[in-house]
């Protein structure tokens, strides 16, 4: 497998070559950044249940008519998935005050926003990934002002997906990042919702306890983080340990 | 004329009581401060500078039907304004790449930009007036949708004003900040421009030589800010050096 034509690599996936022009394949490895990779480790397992929780995701979004780049998944780390040009923006959704935004406007973390907040970050490691306004996507042409438009209203779908989806899962979506790319059909071409959906993206607590269920784990070193992305795997209703090719060790522990 | 209500003192300027109610005096201090205030001092002069160039910019944009507080001068260091209902943003324009907008993107100081940007940022020094998009102005509820057009059309106007009025004197308009209010007039409320608009709120480089005219002579330490305003004022036709009252010292010399 690993003979394949590496497209891309990024912090926590490969990108290679798919079996038909136009596809490509998706894999997920164990690697954990943050802070701009200034932060690194190897998490076993992690990749395994970042691919399986992405897909349930995906899967979903298709089927109420939020196009995606998810064709479907090959095996425990890997997807097929459709082509795209990537737009050079990380598109957070923001329901509630955390991480950044509670820095830079001084807001509790916790606090519940007065509505769902979109924010854009121009995807650009060197840079630190510095948020950007419409104003500086459009005049720099990462994307045209229709394009922001629809992915506006993707991201606002998706939102309203997610926070019924952990809801139903005793979870508050409290942020996600996700990305979007052109997709070129014939002469058509169409904002489809890229990357990944998982705890790595995603700020989830436990609505109970208030338990961190995702990468913060990792960013707060708190420990802990495959038993919680496991928890969230297991309350969305995915049998990461029914697998065949689950790996030995902490994934399969409930 | 010291004993009057004091209704606000800023960073380079006091607002009191005015004469009749729904205005007030705005009078401009001779204090520069940079960086959030961790750079501070006293430049004789300044403040009687920025007045009449200030109001010299008001008066015209009044003319050409953008709305402002500007009402007039009253001596010196005082003009008569407007009461307004501050909107607490800044309003940045870009038309060149140069301070925080380098550093944050990684562009190159004096790049033309591929148009002119508009940026916000949240007035609130605790905070270091942080950057904001349109999406949490109107989430917190700073300014309403209809209000963030109104600015940015304004915005647009002055900068295609200040351009050519820059231009016709041999200074290319890197970037100027902005302030608006609104203005209650009975059951009416528009969107007026506010604050002031002088060397300490715009970059200004002498299209011949590169020359800064504006306050990163002090921001970066470079001495002889008067003398650049000074530069400025004249060359917009401005006689300060005619004011009766004016004081001695570097403010007279040409």
């Amino acid at each position: 497998m690993n003979r394949r034509r590496r497209v891309y690599e990024g912090k926590a996936k490969i990108l290679y070559e798919g079996p038909e022009p136009g596809t490509l394949v998706q894999h997920f490895k164990d690697d954990a950044t943050a802070f701009n990779k200034k932060k690194h480790a190897q998490i076993e397992g992690k990749g395994v249940l970042n691919n399986r929780i992405s897909e349930h995701i995906f899967q979903h979004l298709n089927e109420i008519g939020v196009p995606t780049h998810f064709i479907r998944r090959l095996n425990m780390r890997e997807q097929l998935i459709r082509e795209v040009e990537i737009i050079p923006l990380e598109v957070v959704v923001r329901n509630v005050a955390a991480g950044s935004l509670s820095q830079r406007l001084g807001i509790d973390e916790g606090t519940q926003l007065p509505r769902s907040i979109i924010e854009f970050y121009y995807k650009n490691d060197e840079l630190d990934d510095p948020m950007v306004a419409e104003e500086h996507i459009t005049a720099f042409g990462w994307a045209s002002p229709q394009e922001i438009d629809d992915i506006m209203s993707l991201a606002l779908r998706v939102n309203d997906f997610l926070t019924g989806l952990f809801l139903g899962a005793g979870i508050r979506l409290v942020d996600f990042k996700i990305e979007f790319g052109r997709l070129y059909e014939g002469d058509m071409m169409r904002i489809v919702l890229a990357d990944e959906i998982s705890p790595d993206s995603c700020r989830l607590w436990d609505i109970q306890s208030g338990d961190k269920l995702d990468k913060d784990r990792f960013r707060r070193d708190m420990g802990g983080l495959v038993e919680a992305y496991q928890e969230v795997a297991r309350r969305l209703g995915i049998m990461v340990g029914n697998e065949p090719n689950v790996p030995r060790g902490p994934v399969l522990v409930q």
